[in-house]
């Protein structure tokens, strides 16, 4: 009995209209990250299983696939184990190897790894596929690309204006208009928790506050008093419910709010340096936006934190982050070594340009012209005028049945319609004779009668 | 303490050059392919265990890498397998899915499965990586790339034909030039069996007759015998041992042994229409060689049999392979559905190159210029004049810290030097005020003063 063929949950099958529309942004971002110093590195699909486990969390630990051992793979599980299956202590035997979770944790294992051959400051990017165990859901896959820009070796701020001049040229060569790179700084953050008292809520507050826009002043306050900020460290953050104006202003409202913290001042002296510096280069579709509530990856950015969001009238969530780390590669015995970066969301980046039919047609312009033949001598007469077309670049293919009634005529018609082959060659007898080719242009349905010159020339 | 950081064996981390010379090779195939009319796919890279399992034999199932399913993995096993360490057993219950071992399976379980969108012939291609838990050694590896090109839904000889160009445009491209492309049938073989009615000693008889050039006409009959051949089969086959001269004599020699086999004439007529059709349409820089000792997969094959052997003066084996396989989508439930296609071996196309120095040296050109700066002020108008290259397509960038000292500068031409970087603008207090850059040839050390302008126009 055959199987009938599906695939695993979160995963998907890419066809070429899909793979071409997927390789047009891959190329897009990767043409930029070139431009701007970037390198191409690779690294394997698994990994080391302590390389990955422990990096991510409880919960990043639980959503790493692993790969079972080879051979005889229960061999250094002990009895004990297995009759109590101890599914943890189970695991660490059965499985050595575990399939990449992200790009920034294998960078950082390579960064250490081949230190003695890569020139300091290293920019790399890298495309590559990685996996998560999660519960699939719409634009949530357990396979999805990630594509990533780091530079590790130098803590100049020129980095991060870079990266968002970098931000602003991938969007802008994809004609994707209008996004807003929102930008804040981890030491801002651990500024207001000094300032009101309460390091260990940095999570709770920027949740509550983020959702100033939504619920209002008065239930922000009532959440963050629910959540145990003191109200004498409510009243302190009074300016930020009112931030508004631009950076500029913005940043005047922070430093009232800051100027007993250095570290929330060091904070504003970095963000107002970037917003300097963008300011006097210029964006070309983008624009740089402050957003004190932006926290992604607290633990892990020490600096700047980037997220860049879609335009306003599409509803998607963030379509790009990232953000500086100053002790990236000291898991891997490598400390000291700062770290800032950018990610672009392949998946939703996609959605977005297909929502706003943003994908030019030629990409996915296959096959220019068939040929379609009468008979096995006209079929070989094609293949010699299809090979010279390969020769000049043009995209070309035979059918490879003989034409042989009315029937197989329509099939092979249809067949270079549901193609969208914008050219079709016949060659029957007569042109087999005379040495021509009839070339029929199927969007207009003229014909015309060609020579193998004219043809390839029309063609090209 | 810190973790020393390496990678599971068997797999590769790759450095920009490498990168970039896998790169170019990926893209070369993939221009040919589309030429020639082919459409890329992607598939997850694990599937269901079940769609790879028993699909590549016993050693096959042996080498597939499995997962570990996610959560309470153990749920599903019965006490009295993990008592017994029933491996097997176990296996089935705590994986649910494998990573890809070829492209050809999951291409088949794609062509089914999506069998209503698909308009065939289905010509496909695809480029991705495989896994299988080999013993490493070297050029054998747990993770590398296949790339492949087939056509489901044609029996035409045509394709053969097609396929035989299109390994010639591919190495005639990446000018590897004098690549062998040799073709057997497996209904010869069939036919051969048939004769010497040894229908269960292909293999064996195939193994032997390979040896031939090695180790001569009577060690290779001596195998044979001890392999169960009879003399009477050994006499018949005579004439395969002095197979000599061109296509055509070699085929005359074939059909005095398989004239009365009715497979054997078939392969024999196959095999000269498709030498026919290539002579007629002449190979840019391959040869085609007839040889009846290739039998690569022959449980699979059913028509053409092909590989490709490097340049005579390059050790390495085979660089391509493929062939006609009739019934490919059975598995999947779809039954008739004949397919044929080739594959490309990446890695040892590589070391080829790489032996012969054939790899262009642009491909491995990263940053055209760096910029040095002497100071804040100078960084942010190197930087204006770092974007505006960018934008006019010069891959650009400044070095993030200023110059501060004698040793500062030597560090930073260094960096530009192993960069393989080949020209460094410098900007200092004059270049700011005089709104003019100075720029060096790394190569030749010659030094300009040049406005933003000329800038421009000499680095684009």
């Amino acid at each position: 009995m055959a199987q009938k063929p599906s695939i695993p949950k979160g995963t998907r099958d890419f066809n070429a209209e899909e793979v071409a529309k997927r390789s047009y942004i891959m190329e897009t971002i990767k043409r930029q990250f070139q431009l701007y110093g970037f390198q191409p590195i690779e690294t394997p699909s698994f990994e080391n299983s302590e390389t990955l486990m422990g990096k991510y969390g409880d919960e990043g630990d639980r959503l790493i696939f692993k790969i079972l051992n080879s051979g005889e793979y229960l061999r250094k599980v002990s009895d004990e184990d297995l009759i109590a299956k101890n599914e943890a202590n189970i695991a660490l035997k059965i499985s050595e190897k575990a399939l990449r979770y992200d790009l920034t944790v294998p960078f950082a294992r390579y960064v250490v790894q081949h230190q003695n051959e890569i020139e300091f400051p290293f920019k790399r990017y890298q495309i590559q596929p990685v996996w998560r165990a999660d519960r699939p859901q719409k634009g949530r896959f357990r396979e999805f690309y990630q594509c990533d820009a780091d530079v590790v070796g130098s803590k100049s701020l020129f980095q991060e204006v870079e990266f968002i001049q970098l931000y602003d040229a991938v969007f802008t060569s994809l004609k994707l208009e209008g996004v807003t790179i929102k930008i804040n700084n981890r030491k801002i953050l651990s500024g207001i928790a000094e300032v009101i008292d309460a390091h260990d809520k940095l999570i709770d507050f920027t949740v509550a506050l983020d959702k100033l826009d939504k619920i209002g002043e008065e239930k922000v306050k009532d959440e963050m008093r629910s959540k145990g900020i003191s109200e004498d460290g409510i009243s302190k953050l009074q300016p930020l419910f009112s931030l508004q104006g631009d950076f500029g202003d913005q940043v005047g409202s922070l430093k009232s709010i800051l100027n007993a913290s250095e570290v929330g001042l060091k904070g504003i002296e970095e963000l107002e340096f970037i917003n300097t510096a963008i300011s006097n280069l210029g964006l070309k579709t983008a624009k740089l936006q402050l957003d004190v509530t932006l926290a992604r990856g607290l633990n892990y950015y020490t600096g700047a934190i980037f997220e860049v969001s879609a335009p306003e009238d599409v509803k998607m969530g963030s379509i790009g982050g990232g953000g500086r780390y100053d002790d990236l590669t000291s898991i891997f015995g490598k400390p000291d070594t700062s770290g800032v970066g950018i990610s672009f969301g392949l998946d939703r980046i996609y959605l977005v340009l297909e929502e706003l039919g943003l994908f030019p047609e030629t990409i996915t312009e296959a096959t220019k012209v068939l040929f379609l033949s009468f008979g096995s001598e006209e079929a070989m007469a094609s293949l010699e005028a299809v090979s010279k077309l390969r020769e000049s670049g043009v995209k070309a293919e035979i059918y490879p049945d003989a034409i042989t009634s009315g029937k197989q005529m329509k099939k092979q018609m249809t067949y270079a319609n549901r193609r969208h082959i914008p050219f079709v060659v016949l060659v029957g007898e007569e042109e087999l004779k005379s040495g021509m080719f009839a070339l029929k242009n199927m969007e207009t349905g003229a014909q015309e009668k060609l020579g193998l010159q004219e043809l390839l020339s029309t063609l090209q």
